[in-house]
């Protein structure tokens, strides 16, 4: 199998954790590996919350991605977005930032393209409702929770300041449950005595989730807690409702009843839902592979593509045993599709076990030192589940630097209610609305 | 003079180091202050070229305004930009992002706009080289330059590589020269054995001045030591050319004698000029007062706008006796303005003593270990100017959580060469070009 002049090539896509696995687990093997991304960076996706809400910087969450790889000697990063799959000729067409097509030839190929938020066909909310799945949408959101208070500050009437001091999140999962004792501890501690006009501790935190329980996939009891904890916190819960509307002033729900209600809300985030990126879809046609609803690839028991046992899919985009989109999952898949093409190259001839998913449990933060942990038959939540998500979080964030500096921060957050990453650039959407009276723009100096 | 049912309204414009200072000199006075910036953080500028190389976060140079004067109870902040000065109704006239106009009566004005990156007339130039004023600059400084290295990573040919990997410099003042250190600092260690098909150290960095010195206002001895170290860090200078175009993938200059010569660049990065915002002239227009070339406003000795007793200037837009624009003479100039307000409440009739500038000297670093600094007699460079520099900039970074993780960041940075802030957001300019063949999109999945 193996070539000494040129080794194998093993391309893959994607440099989340289920890509960072992948190439970790060739480390040691004589293959030429390309990491290919769209992004330069890898994104600590479960601390993304703390960079929206201004606890970590951009570079506590996100690290260089050839850096992190910078000891894999047998690692190449490719800064391009993949478009397309020739299957038949073994290769990946990417798109570089800025133009210029690359085409990557491969022997094996591993798919970790990750998810993305889906707004369920309705993708015009997006405009007024950012997800949350990049460093992006991070900063996105970032802006508009400070911004919102500001706007509050200098409002024209009770109308305008109430919408801009109301917060709206769209989906009851640990994303929405986190930016939701978030926003309420900024609101209620960090902005503390700032404001003058407006008092930032009565601003309402809406959150909207069509089942009837928030984070439903920790079981009832810690769902129960979650939703006690945060009604504590001021968040209202509003239960079996699905958002029918969104636009810049506020959102329209639905009951189960059909009964519709409106409330006005100038900020308005949206962690409902997510969907395969395009190159997923690309790569069923390619190879005639199933996508489940959400556009996921399904694969064998292998993780390989059915009759292309060169290809195979790990992370959020796989579809197997319905498997959910945690970063255990993702690590341990990324892992083990490494391992397989190592065991191919070692020239064994013995087909590999079937991927089989150790669950070492999930955790949601919730408020300072309130969160919930699941793990087997443990149900930890309060204190005890913060001190395990704590550690939880410790031990796997990337790189020794990260973990020092997410540390001191979230001790000083922690001991203050302060925050250091408040600063926001106001984007062109900040430009004056069409309904607002023109402004006289004086002229240029001479 | 003192109302004591409606205090006296003090605007202040802007709230950069002018600003500030004013606002805190008034801290004890019966006064209601409105500090208005069309930015929700105070910029500490001196350090923004740490925060473009991805040395320091966005958090760690701006720190938002209110927070700052927090404790300051006679202060309120507004977010709006100030576009006109109703002199005779003694009215400001501010527009808040995303639309709104707010109208801010006051009894005395303290104007501390500071001054904005100038092309010359060239204003077409900014689209391909970012100035390096505001915080947006420096993440899209910081942007360009690591992209840069990616796209030469993965580059089309040999010309194309070397554009990507050619960094242009235009103006050789003190953000010139420290970026051109940055630059070349990271090329040679940051970045260092992490890419493959290219040598990041080889990366070309050209400064362009018109003049025959960098730093020239450093004097000539020390300006001499920063063409040394400049030279011995590799970067090309070309003294004595003016640039007269600038693309996508160049730029040309033309030197004394006229002759022409054109870089190929695919980074070139702006520091050679600044001009007044638009609200200097809107100020002009409504007051009578002068303008210099730059558009700085022409003040009395005692900063007031001629026939307008209730009209100070101050900081970098104030035209005074060819004061340079340094933090210095801002935080002089701007604590001077409130004192004389406050000296009016006091009911003092006499006139106040004119302002006077107390030079405390100035510092510019250029690389690890490596800086100038001028004070009154003492010109340090090298290892004893970078002690100095040090202690000049800790001394007066806002807040101390800044400056205890600025030491910190500057620790690791120093001792390892890595830089944690690296991760960038591609813009809309990344967005393919139209020469580019157009790539094949797949259509979302199903
Ligand atoms: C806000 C948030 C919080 C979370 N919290 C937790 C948690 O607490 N615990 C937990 O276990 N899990 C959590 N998760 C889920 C976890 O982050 C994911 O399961 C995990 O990131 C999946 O890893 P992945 O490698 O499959 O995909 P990703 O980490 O999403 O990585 C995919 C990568 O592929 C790249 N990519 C996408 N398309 C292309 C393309 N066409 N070409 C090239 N590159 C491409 C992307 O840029 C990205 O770098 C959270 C997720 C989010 C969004
Ligand atoms: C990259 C760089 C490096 C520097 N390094 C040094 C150094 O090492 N040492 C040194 O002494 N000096 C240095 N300077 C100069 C120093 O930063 C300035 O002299 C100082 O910031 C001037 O203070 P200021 O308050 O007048 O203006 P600024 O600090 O520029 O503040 C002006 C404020 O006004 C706001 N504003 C502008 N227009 C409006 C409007 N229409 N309405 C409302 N708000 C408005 C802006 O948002 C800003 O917050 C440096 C400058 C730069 C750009």
């Amino acid at each position: 199998m193996q070539d000494h002049v040129t080794p194998r090539r093993v391309v893959i896509l994607g440099g989340g954790f289920a890509g960072l696995f992948a190439a970790r687990a060739l480390r040691r093997s004589p293959v030429a590996v390309t990491v290919v991304d769209r992004r330069a960076h890898h994104l600590f996706q479960p601390l993304l919350y703390q960079c929206a809400s201004g606890i970590l910087s951009e570079g506590q969450i996100a690290q260089p991605l050839r850096g992190v790889l910078r000891r894999h000697h047998n690692v190449r990063c490719v800064l391009a977005e993949a478009t397309d799959v020739d299957a038949g000729a073994r290769l990946v067409h990417a798109r570089r930032p800025g133009g210029g097509i690359v085409q990557l030839p491969y022997d094996d190929l591993i798919v970790a393209v990750g998810m993305r938020q889906s707004y369920f066909g309705h993708d015009e909310f997006a405009a007024h409702a950012p997800g949350m799945k990049t460093l992006d949408d991070a900063l996105d959101i970032r802006r508009r929770i400070y911004r919102a208070f500001e706007m509050a500050e200098t409002a024209a009437n009770d109308r305008e300041r109430q919408q801009w001091l109301t917060f709206a999140l769209v989906g009851g999962g640990p994303t929405g449950v986190e930016l939701a004792g978030q926003i309420r501890e900024i609101a209620g501690h960090t902005l503390d005595r700032e404001f003058q006009q407006i008092d930032s501790a009565n601003a309402r935190v809406l959150l909207f989730e069509g089942s009837d329980a928030v984070l439903g996939a920790f079981g009832p009891r810690l769902a129960h807690r979650a939703v006690r904890t945060l009604r504590h916190l001021g968040v209202e819960l509003h239960l079996g409702t699905m958002v029918t509307d969104i636009d810049a002033h506020g959102l329209t729900v639905q009951d189960h009843d059909g009964r519709t209600t409106r409330f006005g809300a100038r900020t308005v985030l949206w962690t409902a839902g997510v969907e395969a990126p395009p190159i997923a879809g690309a790569l069923a046609r390619a190879t005639g592979a199933k996508q489940d609803r959400a556009g996921r690839i399904l694969v064998e028991p292998d993780l390989t593509v059915p009759g292309h046992p060169e290809i195979r899919v790990t992370g959020d985009v796989m579809s197997l045993n319905r498997l959910p989109g945690l970063a255990e999952v993702a690590m341990q898949s990324g892992a083990y599709a490494g391992r397989s093409v190592r065991h191919v190259v070692e020239g064994r001839t013995k087909a590999p076990k079937p991927f089989k998913y150790v669950d070492l449990g999930s955790a949601a933060y919730i408020a300072r030192g309130r969160a919930v942990v699941k793990a087997g038959p443990l149900h930890l939540s309060g204190l005890s589940g913060w001190l395990a998500w704590l550690f939880i979080h410790l031990a796997f964030l990337t790189g020794f630097r990260s973990r020092l500096g997410a540390v001191l921060s979230w001790s000083v957050a922690f001991a203050t209610s302060s925050r250091r990453e408040r600063a926001f650039i106001l984007s062109d959407t900040d430009a004056p609305a069409g309904r607002e009276p023109a402004p006289k723009a004086p002229p240029p100096p001479p």
